[in-house]
């Protein structure tokens, strides 16, 4: 195989939030990369400023899991991370409750001191991304503000409030993607979905609510999935009815709606072709299909294996959708 | 001795730069801030911005030094310091030649989110100083830029260049302080040294050119020093022509001056009564009164010791001064 036959090369889109969302991606970038384009679009809803730094969170979270430099077990962060930062700052600050790891503020120190230079946010990742050797494109959904909000009884909450500060415990009755409706989707991914057409887009099983849906929110992305040529993919963040990681079954149940794969695809409906679920899953929706596969991704080999079977899948409808 | 009796306390205003200045200045605090009011003038002109961090290293030495975080083995940074973070971003950038220690940049990010969100140099030290619980106040020179520059042959370069990238190798040929001519005073400062008489004005051993001058550029700063009525005693920061510590006798060369106390003392000339030099060297300088102390500071013995004989110099001068 030629990697450099711009022909030959696949070309893959995937929508992803943190963790979960890229373990898969970190699959897609092993089995795919030496004979595939892989964009990976990132959710900017939780991004936010902190001491001044800019921080974006699931960008860091793609950035550390693909360079082999996340810390798999404490499930945020960089592995072998060192605290002195935070004790000399919980020192002279009273109210320093969002963790930075010492190696994990260069990134955020790095970033920021490029955006204040000018840089876009798309800009800085893509040389951040060459500078951790990462080869999948890291695009940041938009280069434009989106905030996620969440309100618990009258207060509406950044964030990094709910989900760090206050650990995901206030109930939630409404979400807002604050900037969403106006951000600009990034020239690239317009470029890609419209111009283009991939051989596979793929939803990667993040948080409906918190990871894709603020990226959904821009309207022409949205348009953009319904109208697209190539097969749209998703996969499920539910197995068995619980999330993998983080509140995504809490945030339904108090929607009033059933975390179930079935409840996931279905936000999902109008831009899907196909859903891979977990072996014990049921979903019924008119006009997806469902391929059932052992979705819980522990090992390397299970995010190789899972990112196989979605890249199979798109293949396959593909030839049908054409 | 009733510490809250306003009349009864002493007032003392310490001109200071880094290193060698701040062990005079922890001497005095540690021997006056019970019945004084010890302001700390600190120098500027090495404040420089890298990664978007406003980064004052005279400050951040006596901040250290008088709460007790100063590494005094390594000569500067924090004691029990980690690395982390310089390793990390070392990955991700070429030109990481300025040593930023884990527990250092708690002190850079917080001042320079306080600075980003309007407040000046001197609020944000202030509020360090307390969260640092340091007694003496510390105060800069000036709120406005004051930058070091240095020229070697055909190239000026920055302080942080000259000092820190290249190790102070390059032979210098002039040295600018730019900005200070219109830098305002800081109003602290002028107060003190003009409206108030404090019982003593100290010049600590910091080197003349690089950390004392760069104050004394301020036009109004030096015409306050000669005009003051308060006792002004400088320290020397050369004994037996050796610089304890940086570039201060090779700098002294390079102008074509013999390093010695003599030659501190008479870049003093203008506003100095008295000047304290070490057991063996020698000052003659009309109108100067000298006094010899062993002024090598080592221990924390060593700074009270000094920083008595000071006081005790500056009082006897006092009297005679009215």
């Amino acid at each position: 195989m030629n990697g450099t036959s711009g022909s030959q090369r696949k070309s893959i889109v995937a929508l992803c939030g943190g963790v979960g969302g890229a373990k898969l991606a970190l699959g897609l970038d092993r089995v795919a990369a030496e004979n595939s384009d892989i964009s990976i679009v990132a959710n900017v809803g939780d991004d936010f400023r902190w001491l001044g730094l800019y921080i974006s969170p699931d960008i860091d979270t793609i950035l550390y899991t693909l360079s082999g430099n996340a810390d798999e077990k404490k499930g945020w962060g960089r592995k072998d991370e060192t605290w002195s930062f935070m004790e000399a700052l919980q020192e002279i600050r009273s109210d320093a409750w969002f963790n930075l790891g010492d190696k994990d503020l260069a990134l955020h120190v790095e970033r920021s001191s490029r955006m204040a230079a000018g840089a876009s946010l798309s800009e800085t990742t893509n040389d951040l991304r060459a500078a951790f050797k990462v080869r999948s494109r890291i695009i940041p959904v938009s280069d434009d503000s989106i905030r996620t909000y969440l309100r618990s009884k009258n207060t509406w909450l950044p964030f990094q409030e709910y989900f760090v500060h206050q650990k995901c415990e206030p109930s939630v009755s409404e979400i807002a993607y604050r900037g969403a409706e106006l951000a600009r989707l990034h020239d690239d991914v317009r470029h890609l979905l419209i111009d283009e057409t991939p051989d596979a887009v793929v939803i990667c099983p993040s948080n409906p609510m918190l990871s894709i849906e603020p990226m959904l929110a821009i309207p022409e992305l949205r348009q953009a999935l319904r109208e697209t040529k190539a097969p749209v993919v998703g996969v499920s963040p539910i197995i068995s009815r619980e999330a993998v990681k983080g509140p995504t079954a809490k945030l339904f149940t108090e929607f009033g709606i059933e975390p179930s794969a079935q409840a996931c695809a279905y936000r999902y409906r109008d831009f899907i072709d196909a859903f891979v679920i977990d072996l014990n899953d049921e979903v019924e929706l008119p006009g997806v299909e469902i391929r059932k596969e052992r979705i819980l991704m522990t090992t390397n080999e299970d995010k190789q294996r899972v990112a196989t079977c979605v890249l199979d899948f798109a293949a396959s409808m593909a030839k049908r959708k054409t």
